[in-house]
């Protein structure tokens, strides 16, 4: 499976309706910032506003603690950012830190850029103009040292490149976040916003950086890059710290709790952040099949066969989880 | 101004709050297929499947009449494709049929090509590989011929290029759309749902054409580029043919009265679309001046300044724009 989150392929192999799958194949919250219905129906029927844009992006800089001297751009899904970025950045090729989510690579090279694979940045190849990092890698969770960053990061200044920083699943640990370093460094940090507050349905995400190539892509982007929408629930949510500060402590206890059910399975947790949690087995190719034949869907990889990631599930989930597990071994 | 439907400017120059203006500016219909609350909650939690995807695309084939042998894709809005199109297309110069839309040229020239201003396509200029024609075109109105744009397309096809057909406003008469040449012919169709549909913040757009170039444009979009709620939406709204069909009647009663409105109070209404008036006036900039000043937005031309450009509206709001020019004049 390319992507967690797509029942598509489970059903057409096993099965069943979307609503009878236990899907623990993403990273997504499933306890989502609750939206205030209805959304106001101008939301729907007009084109967005610059005004509107300005107070999401706003929120944002205070939910990302932006410095004031960085600019901060918004897309319909960091996707939309990951897909440009290749075609807006000078020539050169790219250095991205591996394994992790295939879509940099696959941008990158659509784009018609060397792609090279390196086991850590630190290892940065001469003719690397650009790196990519995901920052807590998914799916094994490593963090890199904001220290090691800002080295790369001024070293592909002195080349005329430009450092992304993936943050996608940062929001459960903004301490390591370099969107302070961002300002001054060619580093391009990609924010989320559909995983950590449950609503990738959305489709929403941003670009924090240096002035000059935040105006590129927001170029690129053209105007009405966001639905309204999206504007109107990221802006209130972003808003809402109490529940972002709430929801770090609850994802914490729930990952405990996932943890609790593979090990007692056991596999063996490797990695992660509180959004997955990345565990090791022997058999996890049969694994997988049996969950997939209990509608337990979870994200395998091919060049990782003994991997399995899970995602969050509420305590029946968990329970059918464990049941699952118990009947396999 | 550079588009309609912000009134940001109109507020920051005239004051008021936006529910105190009317607002004429755009080309979106102000009686918007109507939204079926609740939308599902997963259509926001979830990312978007590739089942959701295949299910919008198809209520689309069937709206557009797209040939089986063409393909389609879908954006977040019509603007995403025309921000890509120039960044894929092959190498070389670009013929626009202008003045029109001003977004293609911008586009255009951020990827960096050089743009060659046309009255009319059938003058394609030899050095021109691309050319963009919006049909029927904002603001005039102005339909071109079928024949003639199988005869462009086929002159571009023999130098490898594209002919982009922006149909923005050819919902209120298909039996213009470009959409059944597209299979052999390089002819990108441009469909918007928002301008129609009423729906301008949801932000979905198509692109219909020949399979080997919607297949390049599907690989920039890259994954889940259509929010959730706009999948549901779309499909819903795009399979309504009936409502479609007495929106196209309504429209055009809409337009006659607001072509009265116009004319009793002594503009021209020199073309458009029955999603939209243009009308001249010798006045044109002192009446958007005192329009504005009651608070009611339309559309202005810095190139063509007798021109006004007015959206359709309520009764309600004709009588106030009827009192309002009648107290100008």
């Amino acid at each position: 499976m390319k992507h967690g989150g797509d029942l598509t392929e489970a059903i057409a192999r096993h099965g069943g309706e979307p609503a009878d799958w236990l899907d623990l194949s993403t990273g997504i919250n499933p306890w989502p910032w609750t939206i205030p219905h209805p959304v106001p129906g101008s939301a729907w029927t007009r084109l967005p506003s610059r005004a509107d844009e300005q107070a999401l992006l706003a929120a944002a800089r205070e939910a990302y603690d932006v410095p004031d001297d960085a600019d901060i751009a918004a897309a319909a899904g960091t996707q939309a950012l990951i897909q440009w970025i290749p075609y807006l950045a000078g020539a050169g090729a790219v250095a991205i830190a591996a394994p992790t989510y295939g879509e940099h690579s696959a941008a990158w090279s659509s784009g018609g850029r060397e792609i090279i694979a390196v086991d850590d940045l630190s290892a940065l190849p001469e003719r690397a103009i650009h790196a990519v990092i995901v920052n807590p890698n998914n799916p094994d969770g490593r963090i890199a040292d904001r220290g090691a960053l800002r080295h790369v990061a001024e070293r592909l200044d002195r080349r005329g490149g430009w450092l992304v920083i993936d943050e996608a699943f940062a929001d459960v640990d903004p301490a390591i976040s370099a969107a302070g370093m961002s300002a001054d460094l060619p580093i391009l940090v990609l924010r989320s916003f559909g995983k950590f507050y449950g609503l990738a349905g959305l489709r929403l995400g941003f670009v924090i950086g240096r002035r000059d190539i935040v105006e590129r892509i927001t170029a690129a982007l053209g105007p009405w890059p966001v639905s309204g929408p999206a504007l109107h629930l990221g802006t209130a949510a972003l808003r809402d710290r109490s529940w972002a500060n709430a929801t770090r402590v609850r994802l914490a206890r729930e990952a405990g709790k996932l943890d609790q059910v593979l090990t007692a399975a056991g596999l063996h947790v490797v990695g992660g952040t509180t959004l997955f949690r990345l565990a090791s087995h022997p058999d996890a190719p049969a694994l997988h099949a049996e969950l997939a034949r209990r509608h337990i869907w979870c994200r395998s990889f091919d060049w990782a066969r003994e991997w399995l990631r899970f995602g969050l599930a509420s305590d029946d989930g968990l329970d059918r989880l464990a049941s699952a597990l118990h009947s396999v071994r």
